[in-house]
């Protein structure tokens, strides 16, 4: 089956991309095309009706990891599991991710949705920009795609059917490496400015840090409790002022529910300590409305649509909401370290061009991400964590 | 696939379980063969060479569950799970499983080791025997074969892997249904004594307790911590003063390790409340050991197998096995109280005699198993818990 994908894939040429196109554009006339890739492992072709302006999104895998040269192999399954993540998600949240047209697995690649009237929330939120639904948005769809897909919501065959449709051991490793265990290590993965060096071998050397990570680690390689996005940062999220849509979720599997909502919280973190004023005021609202929407949507749903027998025992949604919370925190802790000083950074640090400022703020991104590591299970609320963030 | 082995699938006559054990018994003159299944699940055919004394077993499973007719339809995937589970967990304790020496998907049967030299524990232990090596084995058995299909011991590749082959919904859904949910509610599957009704009702009507129980559910249902045999009983058991044998892992699947370890020391238990003097302290002894020798195998592997990275970090080790301590006392009081009030009863119960012993007895057994489960994290070690059953 591998053999088979290598040996007949093909990396599409803008001409193949325009040809491909044609099809689901068939009232179009001149068709253009450009690459717009920026992440590390795929293309990316938009193709557009140049008198119309309606087009589509040609998204198709690498068999490599850019990033590090073509020397990282990387299964092109991902392409199917991407295009199934967006399927399996759009039945429960049909307005936040892109609509999908067309897959082919052997080509590795989705035809689906041009978005390109929106912005990566990312590069908005760098820019300044408030997306006021955002937060409400991302809430419900964090709601809606792991409760429809955990036992609380699937028979126990149709859940364990999709854990093993979802099995994505590859992009999981990526992820155990690079988040969960190469920071907290002298690795050469890592990167990082040499003014954060004594700050960075204060966490290699951070033994009680050093536990709570390993116990995340053991969480996001042994809990299967919902169909995760996997890579839920602000970069995974096209925007405007109205409306939102999740992209690229190649690392769904089968995980733990905090660490879908514990990424994009860290990555409205980060954003948030580059701000000041009412811009910052902005972020920390979105991070308590982000979880206010999940729980209370989660809740309902719960009540609604939830199958478990032990749904009405006292206590027992509570119980579950407090396990997703703690869990929330300490993933989110785990994103704001790896982004800080691992492989993969985030512009919203990184672009800083005061080196004082930018130094800063990187340690306390890092601060912020040991703390909600080590007290997770401390700060119980999202105000806790509002406050521990504004006091700082 | 499905339709394919229910067409060509058929019961195993004894004529036909005398041709097929002939191949693996070259030298045999007059075969013999007698149907031994006691399960409710599967025929087990006993081959002898009248002659020698060798023989072989075959075990086929039944497209149905026997205990209720032929209307619980079950798969008969189930089978090649039990022989594939036996020779994954035989690479890690081939002196204390049987030997597998042929398999047929289609036909559902396996053809094993004669144990027959050995008899099953839970008669044994009845009978009053002791099994001097019992928990030291079964000990061993734990450690090595829950280590070594961990995340611990394989790479993640691997790991998922043997998670996906082994998904097994169809036996899980029956263990979530019989022992994690139908017994704290009024199903129609429950079977008890009228004299107990009224420490059922109170059962029912716990919270706490179901609360409780609805943790352990979901760890149950989400958990991949190691390949389980998944019904570790004291009828799953092969023995004689010196031998060991676990059999019948057709329950196999990616678990949490506590379950294991949880479901034959409540089978110990169970065996344990029905004797007094030196018989009741053999059976003491033989709890406390399970969970030492575990531990201190678990802890050995840990250090001279272990791959994880953050394996050497302080408390690391110890938080593992806490956390299996608590799963399995809290397993351990599931096991409890299904097998006293749930549809699948044990004859050390169920046997005796004396009206108003055995009501006691089984009284016991429901209110160790709630302070088992409720008491979970406050009963930190296996004296602990030795000293709760001995004060009783």
């Amino acid at each position: 089956m591998t053999l088979t994908a290598i040996s007949t894939y093909e990396a599409l040429t803008e001409e193949a991309a325009i040809r491909l196109a044609a099809t689901f554009l068939p009232e179009a006339g001149r068709l253009e095309c450009r690459e717009i890739g920026d992440g590390n492992l795929n293309y990316v072709f938009h193709v557009i009706d140049a008198d119309s302006g309606k087009g589509v999104i040609i998204k198709q895998a690498l068999p490599y990891a850019k990033v590090i040269g073509e020397s990282w192999p990387l299964t092109l399954k991902r392409a199917a599991i991407e295009a199934a993540a967006l399927q399996k998600h759009g039945e429960f949240v049909p307005a936040l991710v892109p609509e999908v047209y067309s897959t082919d697995e052997q080509l590795a690649y989705t035809v689906m949705e041009d978005l390109s009237r929106l912005t990566i929330a990312r590069e908005g939120l760098i820019q300044g920009k408030s997306y006021p639904n955002l937060s409400t948005h991302i809430g419900e769809y964090l709601a809606e795609t792991l409760f429809h897909t955990s036992d609380f919501a699937l028979h126990p065959f149709e859940k364990k059917r999709l854990a093993a449709e979802f099995s994505n051991p590859e992009l999981c490793k990526i992820t155990e490496d690079l988040v969960f265990t190469d920071p907290y290590f002298d690795h050469d993965t890592n990167d990082f400015e040499p003014a954060l060096r004594q700050t960075v071998e204060a966490i290699w050397n951070n033994e009680a840090l050093k536990l709570e990570a390993a116990k995340l680690k053991r969480s996001f390689l042994t809990e299967a409790e919902a169909l995760l996005h996997g890579d839920l940062h602000t970069g995974s999220i096209f925007a405007d002022d109205n409306e939102t849509k999740v992209i690229d979720p190649e690392f769904a599997f089968y995980g733990p529910i905090g660490f879908d909502v514990g990424l994009f919280i860290a990555n409205l973190i980060v954003q948030g300590i580059t701000r000041s004023g009412e811009g910052r005021d902005i972020i920390i609202r979105h991070i308590e409305n982000t979880w206010n929407v999940f729980e209370t949507r989660f809740s309902e749903l719960w009540e609604s649509k939830g199958i478990e027998d032990f749904k009405d025992v006292p206590g027992y949604r509570q119980a579950v909401l407090e396990k997703i919370f703690s869990d929330t925190l300490g993933f989110a802790g785990c994103e704001l370290i790896r982004r800080t000083i691992g492989l993969a950074h985030v512009k919203d640090l990184d672009g800083i061009e005061d080196d004082v400022q930018r130094i800063e703020l990187k340690k306390q991104a890092l601060q912020i991400g040991e703390t909600l590591i080590l007290k997770r299970n401390e700060l119980t609320t999202i105000k806790d964590v509002i406050a521990f963030i504004e006091e700082r």
